[in-house]
């Protein structure tokens, strides 16, 4: 029987375990196995992060060069799935289309009704490739453009900007989406992530958990805000307007900007921290200061006015744009990251189950009403 | 910051106001909008139940038509929904099939796009249809029969049985179809409904959610239990063994047995007593008691021995095997009903939302653990 009522959104309810993941919301603190998220951010790889948050420990170099191999050779898509992305009409955004394919590829996974540990970690191997590689072949599709076939020598980050634009990224765009993918790559209990144990809890299966997530992770809420980012940034610039001018206009008409604030962070952001500074060098680099400049004056504003700070949401719009990425990707972007954090609470999940079914408070109709014969209703 | 730590599961935990459904768990009763699901069984339709959880009440005579009519005219499926379904490989389950076809379904809606109130009750008519026309559907193309036309004149029972079989059903037959969807059309925060409500709550849309929804439906703990008894009752057939000797067996293996206990009843599942005398019933009229009797063998021995309750799913094995529907369509017909109250969850979810974050318990290695040089690692 229900023996807890607690806020709406299950806010600071502690629904279980979990060993991935720690978060000092009040401290600013970000870590994955214990880890600083600045210590990974600034030393590691999105493809050692990812072994880090599935095996708890570091990789030694033999470990590292094998976790690649499996990640590489899964870079395999069936023609049935590539055939299913040309059928999908032009109007479909990119994640409906990753929600879709994510489903579909539970078709053509050999383990799909295992869902043991080892299935469970072959699957994630498999799911990580192709997540990046079905939102780099999409987009070209849409685009009109060849698919570009994956390049195993090249890192994850670098594959997937090549199979994006089909030119050899440069190293300063290696960097950032590599670092970019270590920064989104694992949140604790977040929406997407809950979700995917939510469904996982069920004994269903790894594809209908990443499925879900991706469902989620669409949400304005959630990993659409960098996106409402990117059409501040451009409204603006199309308008001509002052930045700071502009945003107290929309906080005076009690609307929200997007990539402020954070239900667990009281502090800044650790992510937006190194965001900041990859946005800025970026622009620098490119000659095209522009996205950062508006970004860095609206942060300043609206910190100070309303002490609310920039997520991780808000730095990746500027940096994203600097890399000449379509707006519609920045959320898919962060699922081809999200997918490593994702994969390990499932596993975590499996590995000790039990369904999560929580209860409602009723507010409805009083118990009993009565089937009124229909002629006689209102 | 976490407030409250809870067990596993967020057993007995509420997550959030609910005017839709109320369950008493210790005395066994289930009701809709606070009217007893005995009463629902015995003299409502689908139709009617479903107005009654999407608007609060029961509808009207001149309601119940036009609410009727909204129905049957959402019976369309895009031609490229077709398309998709038959480039689907053989090997693709229903329950996989669904999640990836509701996923779809968002590129042909006019509204996915849009979460307001009207036009989640828009794509929660369109997808009430069309997941029952894709269960009936795809299940006509992979056993290479030809597509069954909606036929908009009858209920959707009648219908989703007319185009599943191409012949037109018994009244039997769609009056034990129609008291099923009534019987699984909601029930609270069970996962499926949760994980929907996790996925609305970032405000990403109602195909999002019925998608995740779907995965979680899919998994053993929760709407695949039916297709595990039935696999029971053909493996006890098929040795020629006796139902109690060979439930005594698992039991005595520590196996569980599919159908028995819920996380919420401590009684009797109020919608097992209609789905047994369904099942009597059914067995009765067609000559073939089998199932029935060998599934109220195994109740009585279960029950007794420990002292565990037979749920939704134990009849609603033999009910289906003797209606002639293939096990892994129980699932899926599960969806058929429940996409009911989904949709009233979701809409109520969206119409008062707040994203559902909870946090985690960190139980893994201890922060600041520290970045190592890859060649100082063990």
């Amino acid at each position: 029987m229900p023996t807890a009522v607690v806020g709406k959104g299950l806010e600071g309810i502690i629904a279980a375990n979990s060993g991935i993941c720690w978060i000092d919301g009040e401290a600013g603190v970000l870590s994955y196995r214990g880890i600083d998220i600045h210590e990974l951010a600034d030393n590691s790889s999105f493809e050692e992060t990812t072994y880090l948050l599935w095996n708890g420990v570091l990789p030694n170099r033999l470990e590292l060069r094998e976790f690649q191999a499996q990640l590489t050779s899964a870079r395999v898509l069936d023609q049935r799935m590539i055939d299913m992305l040309r059928s999908f009409p032009a109007s479909a955004t990119p994640m409906e289309v990753l929600r879709t394919s994510v489903s579909a590829l539970s078709f053509y996974d050999a383990d799909e009704k295992d869902n043991s540990h080892d299935a469970n970690v072959r699957k994630a191997y498999n799911l990580t490739a192709q997540i990046a590689m079905i939102v780099a072949i999409y987009d070209r599709l849409r685009k009109g453009k060849e698919i570009v076939p994956p390049d195993r020598s090249l890192s994850h980050a670098a594959n997937f900007l090549w199979m994006l634009n089909g030119v050899k990224p440069s190293e300063t765009a290696v960097k950032t989406m590599d670092m970019s993918l270590i920064l989104h790559a694992e949140h604790e209990f977040n929406a997407s992530t809950f979700a995917a144990r939510v469904i996982a809890a069920t004994l269903a299966d790894i594809h209908s958990s990443i499925t879900g997530a991706l469902g989620a992770l669409k949400g304005p809420l959630h990993g659409g805000a960098n996106e409402g980012v990117m059409h501040l940034l451009l409204t603006i610039d199309k308008l001509g307007a002052d930045p700071i001018e502009y945003v107290k206009g929309m906080l005076a008409a009690k609307q929200k900007i997007s990539g402020f604030g954070h239900r667990v962070y009281r502090t800044e952001d650790p992510r937006a921290t190194h965001l900041r500074r990859m946005s800025e060098q970026l622009g620098k680099d490119a000659g095209q200061p522009k996205w950062y400049e508006m970004s860095r004056a609206i942060e300043l504003y609206v910190n100070k006015d309303k002490k609310l700070n920039a997520n991780v949401d808000f730095y990746s719009a500027s940096t994203y744009a600097t890399l000449g990425i379509d707006i519609d990707l920045y959320t898919p972007i962060f699922a081809v990251s999200r997918i490593s954090g994702w994969a390990a609470h499932v596993i975590e999940q499996m590995d000790d189950n039990r369904l999560i079914r929580p209860r409602a408070e009723y507010v409805g109709p009083a118990y009993p009403s009565h089937y009124i014969p229909i002629d006689e209703r209102p």
